[in-house]
């Protein structure tokens, strides 16, 4: 096995090693101070210092608004399909989703038990291989927020643009934020589990319109309500410590390599090698539409699933790895996140080509 | 400063070194696999080999019956204020709660958003100096459950024993679990942020009886019913992993040294030389009453707040940190979790008596 493999995964998923190495030293002896990262009270000037350049750097690299919170939560974005209407639901209001896969789906069963929902368009019956464009569906007028997956993990598809809509957008970036510019003036809120393209598992990332923090009605519980979490400063109670500070050396990665415009660059030039291979060929078939294609998770099958199985095996053995389809769709996937290194999809590549040729 | 300080910080808490030399090891290069523990899928088979382990390791050192299921959660202990009577006082049921200090407080604030409780017991016009015994008490016959925290970090009282009662206990067990064995019998669920005895924060343990699985109504949501985690091994969403994996290192360092029993006896010894010095002098004040005195967090006063905070100046500048008191009722606090060094305890003893002479 080579010191380091190429990490395919769809998340958790690959981090900068400069950030692992980073993060290795500060286990065992914080700054030098005696302590380890990990035992630092929350409260201790030395955390509060690495929260403070965390939300700092998450604002400077997304252009966030001054009306606008960064929160660090727990419970992962499958949390946020709860909170979501909790808060911006009270009083039997309604929201509009756009189901474009399984994460979608999730957030739309959540609304339903909390409150209710408007499924305006579904790209279910044809195996969510694409997302919709603004044409698509109508927004039903009483509804509060548009909601969205901006990338859909499972299916490697993405709004390559976001949708317009005279409704607050809601979005889960779980699977792309960081990795483009957002105009935060359409929108009421985000969320992002880390584990894909800010960090480890372990903190979810809100940036909330603070307008919108008291809205949920006086029923929610005090962890569930986002202005618990605002007004503190995300430190009401012990937050995720580790997840945090990881996410701030993403940040500090993220700035020496171009910032979110760096990364979109980066991201246009890996995904197109790998879609070039596989337009290339009939050997591969993208599952994802054109104009859907996902910039993170490319989607691809080969002639059978015998074939698919043995490809990723001899990719394991190679160093290749993860690159096994979610088994909702089967196939393979290859995720390559704002942290994976263009080399790696170009060996894949070389790989797909050398397996294509010894498989026609 | 020394290259390791003593760290009485009441949490995130001290951790034995070994944890923190192996987690930096494996958070650059996992079991030689060349991948990071941080970015190994939490549905890889590596992974999934952790959490195993730190489940096995758990159910074997605090002896958990077959009956129960452990559970690895986010959101802290905070958030299981809420998700205890969201999961069992469906309906309009009754939970009885007993008050010692702040955070059953917090805890009975979400029962009474939730369901409604029953306060047998406050101990709030003490100073929370004191925990009650069984006779102090009486519990309604109509109620579901008796909640309780073990050990009260802020004001440091400890239940030396467990209450008894014909309904189950609830147990917050944040900053004693591992301390000492638990006669599962009698309770139904106990839970326990990791950050103060078993781990770095961001993982909450959950220990539930498995007929209470599945009392939530439908009105809760999917994250919030605990159902949902123990169905799929804690693996519903992609969980906390490296605090899991941490709880699974500590849990090793502590088979390797003498398990619950072998921590209950040096927790005895340890505080035992803090309370003998407290008692030995009227310069220091212990805030616990005799009998209510926590092994875990020991709670003191000076003479005055002006020497209070002298003390913690020069403690922090000879490299015992952390022992400034809680700002709810200020004074001093030595936190010596199990995997607090009994050399710490000596020294910080030497330096309270030289502080003591040179203040009196």
């Amino acid at each position: 096995m080579p010191e380091r493999i190429y990490n395919f995964s769809p998340g958790p998923g690959t981090l900068p090693q400069e950030v692992l190495t980073q993060a290795a030293k500060d286990i065992v002896n914080f700054n030098d101070k005696g302590i380890s990262l990990i035992e630092l009270s929350h409260r201790s000037k030395e955390f509060m210092a690495v929260y403070a350049e965390a939300e700092a750097d998450i604002r400077e690299l997304l252009e966030v608004p001054d009306n606008f919170k960064i929160l660090f939560l727990q419970g992962g974005a499958s949390s946020q399909f709860a909170m979501v209407p909790m808060n911006l639901l009270g009083g039997s209001k309604k929201g509009t989703y756009l189901n474009t896969g399984s994460w979608a789906k999730k957030a739309i069963k959540e609304a339903n038990i909390i409150a209710s929902s408007q499924v305006a368009y579904s790209a279910e019956d044809s195996a969510f291989n694409h997302v919709p464009v603004d044409a698509d569906y109508t927004v039903d007028a009483d509804s509060e927020y548009l909601y969205f997956v901006s990338n859909n993990t499972i299916y490697g598809t993405q709004f390559r643009e976001f949708p317009k809509s005279d409704k607050m957008l809601i979005c889960d970036m779980s699977s792309d934020i960081m990795s483009r510019a957002i105009d935060f003036s359409k929108f009421g809120l985000i969320f992002a589990g880390a584990q894909k393209n800010m960090g480890p598992a372990g903190c979810t990332i809100v940036i909330i319109r603070d307008d919108l923090l008291d809205r949920a009605p006086e029923t929610v519980p005090t962890m569930l309500r986002y202005k618990t979490h605002a007004d503190k400063d995300s430190m009401f109670n012990t937050p995720p410590c580790f997840a945090m500070y990881c996410v701030g050396l993403v940040c500090k990665w993220l700035k020496a390599n171009g910032g979110v415009a760096g990364m979109a660059k980066r991201n246009e030039e890996k995904a197109a090698i790998l879609y070039d291979m596989i337009d290339s060929t009939s050997f591969y078939r993208g599952h994802a539409k054109e104009g859907s294609r996902s910039l993170m998770n490319v989607t691809f099958n080969l002639p059978t699933p015998e074939l698919e199985a043995e490809f990723v095996k001899q990719g394991t053995e190679q160093g290749l790895d993860g690159l096994k389809g979610h088994r909702s769709i089967g196939g393979c996937r290859a995720s390559i996140y704002n942290a994976f290194p263009r080399q790696g999809v170009v060996d894949l590549v070389e790989f797909m080509k050398k397996f294509a040729k010894e498989n026609s």
